[in-house]
């Protein structure tokens, strides 16, 4: 199938832009209409229990985005502060989330700076942050572990998680995943999505990201735990009245692009090589969808890159370059020129303008 | 049109219940696809400039639930705590959105029993309750006024609405209107929308309750308290991707229910009338679609309410009735036998059974 | 011993205004000085022990405030929200502990109007407010029932209690007794403070109140709970260093001031039954040591009120009038003089101001 | 003065175990004993004025600890969330303060290890950190910056606070120094503590550290905020009656201590060169009155360090060492020999134990 006509062709902010196939729009017609505040939509849930089942786990939860899906599943991992919850110090959980691990969990938040640049490993990253529940009253006892995979288009080591599961299980802490992008650390290695979920007490499977259905994420874990999510969902304002409008749609995204990720992972490698090749720094290995420029390493201007990007008629947020199934070839070639012809100028004319001072206020007397 | 053979031609649970029409799903086809997030989508930004004329606001935020567009409006007026938030003591803010206020907002909420019975009013309810900000550490401060139009199907009349406000804006305090089915109130009382909204510093409306749209609510206010608003949705996991999809149909729902609601209060008003007729007590006034029976002053029984209910196909959720416009007249006749029924079996046998002691653990001992 | 000449004596506004005595400062001068944040300082710990002898539990805790031992208490009752606190709408936890309850603990106050006037009971109030953990996702359970003896210086009948006691046994609720005053609620009816505390999962009691300590409160309960309480209290900045300072005095308290109780409340009921003789309005009877004026209903003056008790050099605060073990014989009779010469204007000229609006911005607009 | 005797002359674990002097116990029995709740105690205000005016700022407020001054602190420069503090990732806020800011002030934490090892800088820490509140609404806007001088002993220079603070002021962002030992800087580099106010909109300075008062800290602004910061003192149980008794002695500590300081300094700074005379890494440099030891980096044991502390009746904890001016030379010489012979037991059989492994549960599983 070709999307050279897809209004997503060109677009490569996120993985997010895709825009429902015309089997998604043919399920919804055909979807049931409970009112799924009270569980009584079959069409929702049956996407749920099919994500339960791909997960390998006894129960799962709709949610119309995968920030809500995240956040309800450390809030319900979560019960007296003071408490903490550790991740990466790049996780959508920390970042992208609205700064709403405080105010709906009272958490503080570790973020921790893994060592290898990759990903957080047991031994470097995390038992020299742990603050144990052991009674001592200063601290706020690291209670919940937040894992994500993919980040940045990298793949979590399958060792590393486990050791860091069974340090959970020891110690009394609660392991979840970001797994907006676990579609494609699974598509890449080929280690099963319920593989991944024996090692965690869940895990948050986006729908709109990289698999391209319009609306949602799925969160999984036991059965307990998503009894109380949902309750969490409910406060949050996500519980949704006739939902199998666009949970229809979702299961049609699982069946459909599931299978379609890991060329995305290919297209995204070619640039990632082309850029070995040149020499153009990039912010970290090419795993999966996902290629990060490293702008200020390669001296490339940054509205160079939106510059030539407009003109191209190539969607472009900066310096993450995003691949999904409904781009087209034409646009991947143009993505490539624009990316070399920035590091030619560069190697020319290299930028030298700050990366912060242009969007505070920073007065003269404070740079001398 | 009949409605005969709609999924919700016999539910009276409540008014939340009705399926998408014909046209709302023709709409849908032709929805554009624009990322709402971050703010792209044609459709969804028709919706909210829509109802923001409809209510006389500059500026209008979608959200997928009531309780999502209550509770960021909530917040959106709150500043510093300690500060409290006063509602009616039956509000949906307070009651049915699983304790939201302490969490999203920290805020106290100050529950008031108004002496009327009906709504709230500025001298006998408000002044003796109401909290300053004059600098007193004791107290938390009352900053928000929150009321609802209907509660209970109670229409809030304007002219105590006119006062509340103008106490509001003497005081600095912010006054938000939970307008879920404001709808009622406007096509009984003919008063528009927009009027109404002149003395609200901010409006939710909801699509999916009264109007029969399958999900969402609208928030109206100020420009910057919308954009606030929406940094708190995003915040709450409320921000969704393709939401053309979902606002293609409410926008339908608005311009083909509002019209045929005061049909329902007809019928509502029907049940109440034969309720009085009959002696059957009801909580309190039918003013638009609903009838809450009074139970225990009848001493009807609620179990044989639910039997007599299910052998009849109707689908009753306890003492409160809801109308809308998708029930069959059969369904409707049948709702009348169902109560009378049950109430001259509690003239012959009034039910002595408490109304708490079957679902709490309370021992002989405690009885005593 | 004579107070006429202490600093309190003419102190009516609260019984907290008393000043330490000489044997207070006494113990003081021979005070440890451990480290209280490490719980190394003995004389603190000697006051928690005695303290939670008296009550008959198994640990305590010193806290700075009653509002510290008392949120702290709250706090450690409750989990994962959503959650609840019911209480009367009288309580000091929800009307003068700044709002902290929604910004601690996340929970949703219940504020019940007790049916009888003087205090909550089982049937009553607090069965059908009663929120069960049970499933339902609209609400916010109630998981903790917060009492309070004395209340406005009226006694908790240990019946009623003993009936709440049970019913939250057997319903997973804690049962919380805001004790500020409990001493004087054993005073009067000769319960031991540890009969009290067999029903109560947690208790806190004042030292600076009607005891007289300078600076404190004691709560106590279960050696888990109490260790939990630590941390919120260290959380809360309530961690002190030599707070032996402050313990020793707290204890000499305990001893010399509780059986001076009694007699403060003959006082109290002195005026009591001045005021029935003379046909003058309370708001409720007087248990203790407290009376309170209903000024609207005998249309007496507030500002009268507060203008004699200057003249008189009696220092009041509105229509609550407080007894505490310091003041003199004088200052009572002047008490006594002023509430009869403020009534006897009223029943020439009747007050007709209102109660509410010289405080607040109403317009005349308004008042129409 | 010789301390030889105190209870502090052996305690090096922190500068917060001294003990009230003669003259601090002196100025007690004199103090007054108004309300200091109701702000009728005039030695509580005589304190704060005092310390106002030391700080060359407006207002000040006596607080239990400097855990509760800089919460609120923080708290009162806060209004609505999303929003984060940016800190050092070893400060007393984030790290020893018991999880408060995230309850408290539904904050999100930024915490920033810097570049330089010793303290943040605009350029290489803040800057490219630093979230605006640009109206994005994934992130959670930088709202307060909050340094700590003396961090670990380290002073925090005025160059870089001055670029800061003119950072902030141009970005409407608020500056808090937790400055609970400040009074070391300014006795270290002569700086006048108002010449470091002149840069933070608010600052907390604690007595019952370095100064050695029994108990409290004082936090310093604009009247507004500290009017607001009260409020948030009475809500977090902070509210104090008699405060007058320990204010008194934390004012003795201010005048008595404070030129003592640099002294300890230099005790400090002996041992500091001793270690580098030896060869013995310090985690870095030597300030004031801290000396952190690099354990692991030096093999050092610290067991045996315990051992040797325990036998020579030295109180130590761990690799901290803290001089105050009550400790006795000969417990100070006794720190230098303890140092030396568990470096040379180092060097002899160097510790290979795990910095982490003995605290938690890590089975031989996950070493492999």
């Amino acid at each position: 199938m070709s999307f050279e006509n897809s209004p997503a062709h060109n677009e490569f902010r996120s993985d997010t832009f895709t825009t429902p196939t015309t089997s998604m729009v043919a399920a919804m017609s055909s979807a049931t209409l409970g009112d799924s505040v009270y569980n009584e939509d079959p069409t929702t849930i049956a996407l749920e229990q099919k994500v339960a089942k791909i997960a390998g786990k006894p129960a799962a939860l709709y949610c119309v985005s995968g920030t809500l899906s995240n956040q309800i599943a450390l809030r319900s991992h979560l019960f007296q502060p003071p408490h903490s919850v550790m991740c990466d110090y790049r996780s959508h959980v920390y970042v992208h989330e609205a700064g709403g691990l405080p105010t709906l969990s009272q958490a503080m938040v570790q973020t921790i700076i893994p060592k290898n640049g990759i990903h957080l490993t047991l031994e470097d990253d995390i038992l020299p942050n742990f603050v144990p529940d052991d009674g001592e009253i200063h601290g706020a006892p690291t209670k919940v572990i937040s894992l994500e995979n993919t980040l940045h288009g990298m793949i979590f080591p399958l060792d590393e998680i486990k050791k860091i599961s069974a340090f959970c299980k020891q110690n009394d802490v609660k392991l979840h995943l970001d797994g907006a992008r676990l579609w494609n650390a699974s598509a890449e290695t080929g280690i099963p999505i319920s593989e991944y979920g024996e090692y965690f007490d869940s895990m948050s499977l986006c729908l709109s990201k990289t698999l391209g259905a319009p609306i949602g994420s799925v969160l999984v874990g036991e059965k307990k735990f998503i009894l109380k999510a949902n309750h969490f969902k409910k406060q949050n304002g996500g519980g949704i009245r006739q939902a199998g409008l666009i949970t229809s749609m979702a299961s049609v995204a699982i069946d459909e692009t599931f299978p379609k990720l890991k060329q995305t992972h290919v297209w995204a490698k070619e640039l990632g090589k082309l850029c070995e090749e040149k020499g153009i720094a990039l912010e970290h290995p090419v795993h999966t969808n996902f290629v990060f420029l490293d702008l200020p390493k390669n001296k490339m201007d940054p509205d160079l890159l939106d510059k030539l990007a407009k003109e191209a008629g190539i969607k472009l947020g900066g310096s993450r370059i995003a691949y999904h199934y409904q781009q087209s070839e034409a646009s991947r070639e143009k993505v490539k020129e624009i990316v070399l012809a920035v590091y030619e100028s560069a190697l020319v004319k290299p930028y030298e303008g700050s990366n912060y001072h242009k969007f505070y206020n920073v007065t003269a007397e404070n740079e001398k």
